[in-house]
């Protein structure tokens, strides 16, 4: 019998630890061998495409999410979990939830590997969905003492800061700008939809950790060079898949591409993260593929909480 | 709110008639170029790939339908419903049954639009889901007068023709040989997993028509090139596909490549099917893409019946 699983059950089923947690072990799966993830398979149509990213545990379950570039803004992107040993399908999770806590439960990993111990101030750049749930999860990993956010509408970031202070019970204050966010801060979130740099590398604190979330590019990224320069601590959760992007990814490029770390590699103590009190370090996140698999067969196996 | 559609659900809901109804629009669409089905897509996981073969109505739905290459017996298959207009997921079937009474209406569909009028006898070779679906559809575009069915099995020969009895009131007989199965017969359904030819076009009557729905490659095939030879009449549902097989399907192959129709073509009146009563014609089954997607988006139209 398939469970059909919705965005609310998601939400109340998992919470940030439980995600930081599945994530890491997938993180550590992927590192280990036993999570399988190819490259993407996409099927071209009019004014779009449909795309599939598969996963696999061997010998547990495979699956794959699927969405499209439509672009429609109510869109809704499958999750599908088969039973390995049978090839039953036993959940179907409809939605954006799970995608988006997955991508923030990867950057929770990030932070709580490589931020300082101590770190307790945030930075925020965006506002959106994947702005949250990074916040989100790295609340699950640090104690925070207080979030500054920065987006360029007025409204949202107001918003924004009142959700945290609500939601997640941490002192937020919306800032006019983004150094304004980002400085002094121990932690820095940059999660928006900017093709150009939001950020300044200058404006930074010795020994920040930053997890950038959205474009990074050649051709459109929301931060620049000088954050690569800066950062002696580059790490992405897929250095495969940051190698595939077309037009390529600026951290898979040189002179930055020999000195990217896989996390999974950090969490499991083959390379180094962090040395120093007063590195800074970025996460480039890439979305890790599988892992939203890998998400729901967590859920399936805690439980679908009702909505 | 999207629907979980099972396989119970699927088989209360679409009949016959409404299943050789959706496909021969579907078919006419496809001809008029307002279904897109682009070349399937996988992915390639450890022991087996994951496909997806995907469609869409352009301005009603896209969509596709998953199943992977594991071999398991209990394999279940994915078709999924989006609404065009808001990228909603609309409907998820899920399991094997929405997709064989695809194919089984695309094969009525063809016995409709190429047997004789009166046709009113059937040869079946083979006992599975598939060869129950073909003459399930077939049931529902002519009068049948009776059947003779023959698979290797005499257990699963006998129980096919007691079902014929059953459920579509139908005298039906096994035969212990394929020649008796087809010999003297208006319409023929091959339907086996034989890698090597069941049949013999000499033991075929003038004016026969046959459904071929197994493995017609180079390589390995249910019948042989005496069947093309004798064949008037050569059709296929998508000659796109018929042209992309590897190793080649027989049928794209020369000298039948130049006369292997468009069924779509043939419902349209674009090019001639049968033109004579003691023509053989032959029916390639490619299970044209996009069409479990239609069969989807019709039976969420007319209404989920309750399992």
């Amino acid at each position: 019998m398939t469970l059909l699983i919705s965005d609310a059950e998601v939400a109340a089923t998992l919470d940030a630890a439980t995600t930081v947690a599945a994530m890491r072990d997938a993180l550590l799966a992927a590192h280990a061998g036993h999570l399988v993830a190819p490259p993407r398979a996409a099927a071209p149509l009019a004014g779009g495409r449909l795309v599939l990213t598969a996963g696999q545990l061997v010998g547990e379950w495979y699956g794959y999410r699927s969405y499209d570039t439509f672009g429609h803004p109510g869109t809704e992107q499958l999750v599908v979990l088969h039973d390995a040993r049978t090839g039953a399908v036993r959940a179907v999770a409809v939605g954006e939830e799970l995608g988006s806590r997955r991508t923030g439960g990867l950057g929770g990993v990030a932070v709580d590997a490589l931020a300082r111990p101590d770190a307790a101030t945030v930075g925020v750049l965006g506002s959106g969905r994947q702005a949250w749930t990074q916040l989100w999860a790295t609340a699950a990993v640090r104690d925070l003492r207080e979030v500054t956010v920065h987006s360029p509408n007025p409204a949202h970031r107001t918003a924004f800061a009142a959700r945290v202070h609500a939601e997640l019970g941490v002192p937020a204050r919306p800032v006019d700008s983004a150094s304004a966010a980002v400085r002094d801060r121990d932690v820095v979130l940059v999660a928006t939809t900017s093709v150009t740099p939001v950020l300044a590398a200058a404006d930074l604190a010795p020994g920040t950790h930053l997890n950038v979330v959205g474009f990074k590019q050649l051709d459109r990224h929301e931060f620049g060079t000088d954050l690569l320069d800066a950062a002696e601590v580059l790490v992405t959760d897929s250095p495969a898949q940051a190698g595939a992007y077309l037009p390529p990814m600026l951290a898979a490029l040189p002179p930055y591409a020999g000195r990217l770390r896989d996390l999974g590699a950090v969490l499991a103590g083959a390379v180094p993260g962090r040395t120093g009190a007063d590195q800074v370090s970025v996460f480039c996140s890439t979305g890790l593929a599988g892992t939203e698999v890998f998400l729901l067969d967590r859920m399936v196996r805690v439980g679908v909480a009702p909505a």
